[in-house]
């Protein structure tokens, strides 16, 4: 990094993302030193069993002395963190995050360390387990993460921070909080509100038991299950706080499902057709971005072999 | 098998289907001659070249001899393809498929091949690929594969088929059709109808680029485009055949989905965080039960490591 280094980095929140990163900058920046808080002492109790960083007890007292901060809590908890921790916080840091929408977020940290140097980042990058257990070094290889700088923020700062992301292994991308959660609630949040909405559909049918619905979800439910067991809390904030976005690729979404609904009442084949046609391409761009794993139905190994 | 084993099997259609119960037959059951046949000209060069079956250029004549033939097409093309072979068909074979809908399958065979012994089966397994090259022998391993025989269906050929799926790994159910096809639409083609949606919705903003869906895939879209990626025949047919179960799942699914839309939009966190906490459970099930991959994110090898 030609940039200015981070020397101290204290890590708010240390569950999936923040146990990957504090395990990512052990791996990939071995100088740094790495505090670590959690509002849960279960959490602080076993992030500290992991040696996953320097884990303090209240979260001023984890910032003290950090040049970069970043906060990994649900989006909803954000302003509470930031107050909890601002009178640790010294006046050249960088507060930072992992949040999955970020309007609100930048919002919320803004006004609530006036005079701080706030940079909102979202790593597009997760599993669908959750806890300091969940973590692994290698999350954000290859993985796009977002930063959403407000205007007035000086260049050098930001170009800081993408340093700081690349060292881990990700790819950076600067864009306007509210492009990105345009763009988030179509990649990411819609599909985890359709796949929690199918699995509680396949959970409440009186005609198909539940042992059946997953004796047979090989045939595609189980898919689905897979990111409908994310952390609730996580997403019930990701919804509230990116209300607009998800209702406007919602409604987008029905008047497509409601199409093709129509198309299989009519015996519309012509229609389904085109449709199924046409959604193969983008699935080989993916693969070919190395957005995703290219073997067959994901590499999954359960067929006993 | 203490059931009669069968000594020739004759496989219509070589595809994903076709090819993998060749390959199955070959490393489970090696004493079994394979017969093939493939509408097109092209898949039947290149099945010979695999050495997958004894190939043929006549459905008559690749199912002369044979004491099983199974149809592995499209389920709209069932029909024809059992007119086409019924000329080669001893009258003591067992004639069965692996379409994936299972009453209109059923009324097509017994009305083309009157007087013949029809047994439909659906082993509940695949992958998103399409072709003889995308078929393997485990695609059948530790799946359920159903047996829908007709009410006066003599029980020793039914166990004779089930034993033969068992013997290629499968376990072998048993169902009323009218009762499969409810649950396939809620374990299978939903699943497929709303994958294929969103990934139609994607394609067609305005305001986000595709080159922007593909970067950010990660965030759980990706998921839903492996599905969508399966092939657009074989799906336009299955939701043509199950209209009925099809719809009737897509109405209580969007009923849900209207649902969660409303508890966003006047921000009921607590009908979200409920919702998403229940919906784990099921995952749990289907994994300790051997129906997916126990590693997060499906153990997915894609970053970098």
């Amino acid at each position: 990094m030609s940039e200015r280094a981070f020397a101290q980095v204290a890590l708010i929140g240390l569950g999936l993302m923040g146990s990957s990163l504090a395990q990512a900058i052990a791996a990939h920046l071995p100088g740094v030193q790495v505090t670590g808080y959690d509002a849960s002492p279960e959490v602080r109790a076993r992030a500290a069993e992991l040696s996953l960083a320097d884990i303090r007890h209240d979260p001023a007292d984890a910032v003290a002395g950090a040049d970069l901060i970043i906060l990994c809590v649900p989006v909803g908890a954000m302003a509470a963190a930031a107050r909890a921790l601002s009178p640790g916080l010294s006046l050249d840091a960088i507060v930072s995050d992992v949040g999955s929408s970020k309007q609100s977020v930048a919002e919320a940290l803004a006004e609530a360390l006036p005079g701080h140097t706030v940079i909102p980042a979202h790593p597009v990058s997760g599993t669908e387990r959750s806890g300091p257990d969940a973590g692994f070094a290698s999350l954000f290889h290859n993985r796009w993460c977002i930063l959403t700088p407000p205007a007035n923020a000086d260049s050098a700062e930001v170009d800081r921070l993408a340093a700081f992301w690349r060292a881990l292994g990700a790819n950076v991308e600067t864009m306007d909080p509210a492009h990105h959660d345009l763009v988030l609630a179509i990649t990411s949040h819609l599909p985890h509100l359709i796949a929690y909405t199918i699995v509680g559909t396949a959970s409440d049918l009186e005609q198909v038991t539940r042992g059946e619905v997953i004796k047979y979800s090989a045939g595609g439910f189980r898919d689905f299950t897979r990111i409908a067991a994310s952390d609730p809390v996580m997403w019930r904030d990701v919804f509230l706080s990116n209300k607009d976005a998800v209702l406007e690729m919602l409604q987008r979404f029905t008047e497509d499902l409601t199409a093709l609904q129509r198309a299989i009442r009519w015996d519309d084949g012509e229609a389904l057709f085109e449709l199924f046609s046409k959604t193969r391409a983008i699935r080989r761009s993916i693969i070919a971005e190395g957005q995703d794993d290219a073997r067959p139905d994901f590499g999954r190994a359960d067929h006993g072999d």
